[in-house]
């Protein structure tokens, strides 16, 4: 077993490779997509043990849903990289240029960024995904999986690395740390000398020891406590359908919804509403006193309440003065991810588009289409909610670096 | 005396004004450009503290001369604001926009990234400089100065908090870290809360502490081990002009050359050549065995001279095989600030411009261009040598982050 410093000097030599690779990258993620299919019956065996191990440590159904692996899903996976086959190769694309008034010509490109860290959690198929997409834009990867999933991702990657090396590329492009210690992540967060960046792809607990530890820099993700304010003029229809959308269609992602602040002058007639549609799915509301006086039934809501992603089926709901109010609590306890405002008002449609920071900000439509695939992006790495780099759904061309080129016939600087 | 999380606090709050400012940010670098001319004498009175300091501290003259402020100097500074003001706003720049086939209108647009931390050393020019920036592009900053300036630092802060509030903007948009322990540098370092990118400004020691210690996300600048290889096909008086050049226009800075690669079919005649030149101003140059061969007068080169920006007037030397050989010497050892070929063959020209994995990669010119000036992007608040979020001269444009704007009239996701 290769100690996480070893995988990383041997993913930096690798990563040179990967810097004027063209044709041998969709080469090498066709051989995946075949291979990973081909060896369907590998890869089941070896998340067979995966998935009685985990029933003998007591995962629930839906964790062990989460881990299992069939023919159909490893089709799925396979398709995924074939979609990214056909993608445009985010490198090598020129930004912009000049030629300067003493006759230097400088071009800005875009180059891999070189080595990328993925922290993830259960689920093996974010193995493949991340995998292939790093090395759609010329990046080596050194991924830790969770031990759950331990034995399919060592079948996974072996597999994968198999067949970009029959494509012409190092195998060392693609690399799991094997021990799932938290030593081992320690150490890839440490790894400045041979990492460029660090994902971490999880639920908050992960992003937030990553963000503490990590000395590489790394790109946070998915956090998210979205929000959603109905403004005095919103269509009651609208708001009720929207918040609905939002808050059920699926209770355990980053894009859902977790407050709703209302205003107090259609409060009285939207609460009721919005309740009732809520009710259908068994949402509990967590109301302010306000809302308690519209909808007694309700709990109260508190502090934390308004800080927590709850993942569920609760939402936090506050009756505000105005959208002053709305924003004002948006920007104290928002994590950046996703946040709407429901109005018929053009103003302070364009009040909210400008003055909430959030990677997406939305008006009239659902948080739930923050995603890459949904924006017309093609496949995610992740959803940033940090500003620096990339911000909201990260597709390939957020997985690139930049350089400047510069030609010259003897320039010196005077 | 506020506390740095006080500052953090403060910071934050002001930035929300700054996220819709536009004529106003103007209007408040114009304010302080006449302010800190018109208070130049409580400037110069407050950095006369500074240097008396500095001499009973045993300063270096060279290091007294950065430190200290007249007329003139201040006059620079305010002229360095007046240029900002020229430059185009970088916030609100549509980047990409589409709508999707379920008629969501989606577009990317450049927002402030919100709060900047500058760690920086002994030189108050940068007080001015940074703040003047990171405002330009809808920041607030919080500044951490070395303590050689603090008196000076404090006053050129007081003046331009004054101007911007004048300008009507709040004066929390700037901010000093009036407290030069280190623990004041640490706490900055961890204010995840508040701080949305943290910049060091300074020698490697400082980098290298602000990386191992920030939690905060953090853009790695100014670090230059620069290489040039001179191909067996160069012209050797312009080899010979460039080189010279790199090494000796300015030896303290990060685009310096430090190290000079050298094929060994042209270092028989062009070695002699570029020694000569360089000995007029008494540069060191320190050998590989087959350059000793060739030039015995010469010190014998360690592999820590090769790892070292030495910032002085010492040289590295390599005689290499071919190009090969350079590009792995490079790739073991350069920061990936700036280098550069110097040959006529246009395939290893192209080869080194594809193959170098640094900030700036040049053929036929000196290493000293590297800079925001040079390069037409504009006042620079650092080069960065790392690949997230920016990378070479950063410029205003890169003091933004972005986020996405949705318009929708109802839409749920399916």
């Amino acid at each position: 077993m290769l100690s996480v410093k070893e995988l990383g000097i041997n993913a930096k030599k690798a990563s040179r490779a990967l810097l004027t690779a063209k044709k041998e990258k969709n080469d090498a993620l066709k051989n995946i997509a075949d291979a990973l299919v081909k060896n369907s019956e590998a890869i089941i065996k070896a998340n067979d043990i995966d998935i009685k191990n985990g029933k003998e440590n007591g995962l629930t159904d839906a964790m062990l849903d989460r881990l299992r692996l069939n023919v159909e899903r490893i089709e799925g996976i396979a398709n995924g990289v074939r979609e990214i086959i056909a993608m445009p190769d985010p490198v090598g694309k020129v930004l912009s240029g000049n030629t300067l008034s003493n006759g230097l010509e400088i071009t800005k490109v875009t180059v891999p960024l070189g080595v990328i860290g993925i922290i993830f959690e259960s689920r093996p198929n974010v193995t493949a995904d991340a995998a292939a997409l790093c090395l759609k834009a010329g990046n080596c990867v050194i991924l830790r999986g969770g031990k759950e999933a331990i034995n399919s991702n060592k079948a996974i990657v072996e597999i994968m690395r198999e067949a970009i090396f029959e494509a012409g590329l190092p195998k060392d492009c693609i690399n799991l740390i094997e021990d799932t210690t938290r030593q081992s992540s320690i150490e890839l967060m440490g790894l400045t000398d041979y990492l460029d960046v660090l994902i971490p792809r999880g639920g908050a607990g992960l992003i937030r020891a990553v963000v503490e530890n990590a000395k590489v820099p790394v790109i946070e993700t998915g956090v998210g406590n979205c929000h959603a304010y109905v403004d005095e003029s919103a269509d009651i229809e609208m708001a009720k359908e929207i918040i609905f959308n939002a808050k059920t269609s699926r209770v355990s992602v980053c894009n859902a919804l977790e407050t709703m602040l209302i205003n107090e002058k259609i409060a009285d007639k939207a609460l009721p509403a919005i309740y009732d549609a809520l009710k259908e799915k068994n949402v509990e509301i967590r109301g302010c006193e306000k809302t308690r006086a519209i909808l007694p039934q309700c709990k109260e809501v508190s502090v934390e309440d308004y800080a927590t992603e709850f993942l569920d089926y609760i939402l936090a709901v506050k009756v505000v003065k105005d959208i002053d109010e709305a924003i004002e609590h948006i920007s104290k306890y928002s994590s950046g991810h996703s946040e709407v405002i429901i109005t018929e008002n053009y103003k302070n449609a364009e009040k909210f588009l400008n003055e909430i920071d959030s990677s997406a900000v939305y008006v009239n439509a659902s948080t739930r289409f923050t995603d890459g695939g949904q924006f017309g992006l093609g496949a995610e790495i992740g959803i940033s909610t940090q500003k620096l780099h990339a911000r909201g759904p990260m597709g390939l061309e957020n997985l690139v670096s930049t350089k400047f080129i510069i030609r010259g016939d003897g320039h010196v600087r005077v």
